[in-house]
């Protein structure tokens, strides 16, 4: 198998689990936070800050790039990590999720989808075999398969028909994939907030046997209980020796929650999209840097923080890069808030291996000064 | 003397020189070209980039920084170096240049300049004495006296009275500095496009003894044969022992003119302005990185750097962080162009140590593909 889960221990607690996932860029440890480079750029950052801040993975997204600059020429550069200049482990989507959040005019079939560009307006076409295509080219170590990511709510009747198309996608994503050996294939689970379908999809992607499960149509808008809900109806559907994926969720609280269920990668463009407006996740809870209390404030942002934006900057100088709309400012929070995400899941990992998981997830919880039903956190 | 300049060697072709300037935050080879961080930050960098570019003395603006965070603020923060974590030496101007070059409806009286803020449209007032207090409290090594910077072209009556009053304003400069034994100060000579006045202004500057001086009302528009003429006249009279800075001009072919007739330092936005348009200056030229041809070209910006950028990154890659309106282009082409800038006095000071700095002028003319009376050059 070209991605490889070793499990190394399974919390006495709960569903929490700890182990590493091996793909041909490298070894990495989960649970996990992946920082998303949806351009073939983490914004603002480069290799050694990420080296610096943990990240083992990346994030990168396929209908972006299959845009700009085109797949081709990344594949002509040698695929996204000689043309990005990263060298551990890249993941991809699918283009689906943007299809259907971004793109305007969609036109569903059952070949696949017709949609305008979001913002050229140019008529586009993405199928299971074009995304795998997009995909192998780009040379990502794990890859995802092309699903429909239907909007919350929707109709039972709707999503059934949605899961069945998404099923039948996911085999000739299988089919179609031609780059086995360097790249692994991830299914994703879709089927909303509906019990049956969502059960019934999982079951159906593992009888296909992928290299890892994904579980999409979250973070569309649904209710928190309803994530947490979801998770606890797929994840034990799941097999033990394979990665498994909560995609587009980055919040801490929810982050949390999701790995107390086994999950173990993760991924978000919150941390660096709220850096650039000014906001910055910390041990005690966000802060808005912008605010005047801030204008004399000579500590670090985060005292628990060791990254380097805490290691050499004030409040009182972020505040000023803000105010005079200083790029720096992006930089440094978004060093800072990856980095929190980073550490946060390297102290869950601890904390699993000291069978202390709920006790650290609680303190967690406490410290950020928010309650389990924040639907911020 | 708090600025220490020591001559290393004269030129045995032209009035070119190489030296050092020891300031409180350490030792500088000269000539230099310094950075410009006029907010407090060389836009979109850090520390940690400008050591590996070789800068040992960036620029702050004091206008700016007046403004925002203001300078109490700064002082509070223990100084300039503390705010913005830069550890080696810093100049800043004397907030004169831009009164003259930004704000609006300026009321020039003996006592000094009342304006409005050039975005706000505060009414602000600026004098020797207020500068003087504004540049004690950023505590930069190097300090500019205050000026009136006229416009080009401007009537030899008009300069003749401005160049006066720069003159008082020159001693009330002295007069109002408080931290002499940290900090040194340089006079500005004025006197535009006008032998007397640009001869007697250096005359009667020299007598009041300032620890360094500067060639300002350059860069203002007026063509460059005026420019290296003003040298001319200029350069002969300021003293061997002090230090020599033309203010605002960074264009390569310039900064070599400039160093053929004597001067020591130099700075200029002009690497980080076009970087952030997309414009790199390399060893064959400017090369404006969205161009088609670049698309698919794997090679680095210029095969003669060694910067972070060309041994990282390819043309390709930077034209699509450009196309993709992406900041690390940005960051990326700021390194670039402040290297080869900083590259470029380096190799000017090697080539006069080894008396062949006329023939290094020429090479470096030739390659560039412009003659010496092309302006943007």
């Amino acid at each position: 198998m070209v991605i490889q889960y070793q499990l190394e221990k399974k919390s006495q607690e709960c569903s929490a689990r700890v182990g590493t996932i091996t793909t041909p860029h490298g070894t990495l440890k989960t649970p996990v936070f992946m920082a998303v480079g949806t351009q073939g750029t983490v914004k603002t950052l480069v290799k050694e800050e990420l080296h610096e801040i943990g990240s083992e993975i990346i994030l990168g997204n396929t209908y972006h790039l299959w845009n700009q600059p085109g797949h081709e020429i990344v594949k002509k550069a040698g695929g996204l990590h000689s043309f990005m200049n990263w060298d551990r482990s890249i993941l991809t989507d699918s283009g689906g999720f943007q299809v259907f959040s971004l793109a305007k005019l969609r036109d569903i079939h059952e070949e696949g989808v017709y949609f305008k560009h979001h913002k050229s307006g140019k008529q586009l076409f993405l199928s299971p075999e074009i995304s795998m295509e997009i995909q192998n080219a780009l040379g990502s170590d794990i890859i995802m398969s092309f699903d429909e990511c239907p909007p919350y709510p929707c109709t039972h009747e709707y999503m059934e028909k949605s899961v069945d198309r998404t099923l039948r996608w996911a085999k000739r994503c299988l089919d179609a994939h031609q780059n086995k050996e360097r790249q692994g294939l991830f299914g994703i689970v879709q089927g909303g907030e509906f019990e049956d379908l969502r059960k019934y999809c999982a079951h159906e992607l593992v009888k296909l046997s992928f290299d890892g499960y994904s579980i999409g149509g979250t973070s569309v808008g649904e209710p928190k209980e309803i994530q947490n809900q979801v998770l606890d109806w797929v994840v034990p559907i799941l097999p033990e020796d394979k990665p498994r994926y909560l995609m587009g969720v980055g919040s801490p609280g929810a982050i949390l929650d999701a790995i107390e269920r086994g999950v173990d990668m993760f991924d978000c463009v919150l941390p660096t999209r709220i850096a650039r407006h000014g906001t910055a996740m910390t041990s005690k809870g966000r802060v808005i840097i912008k605010n005047k209390e801030f204008e004399e404030d000579f500590t670090p942002l985060d005292m628990e923080c060791d990254c380097y934006c805490c290691k050499n900057y004030t409040k009182a100088y972020l505040r000023h890069l803000f105010k005079a709309n200083e790029m720096l400012g992006h930089r440094l929070l978004s060093i800072h808030n990856i980095r929190f995400l980073v550490h946060l899941t390297e102290e869950a990992r601890k904390a699993i291996l000291e069978d202390r998981f709920l006790s650290y997830k609680n303190e967690v919880y406490q410290k950020y000064g928010l309650n389990e039903n924040d639907k911020d956190f």
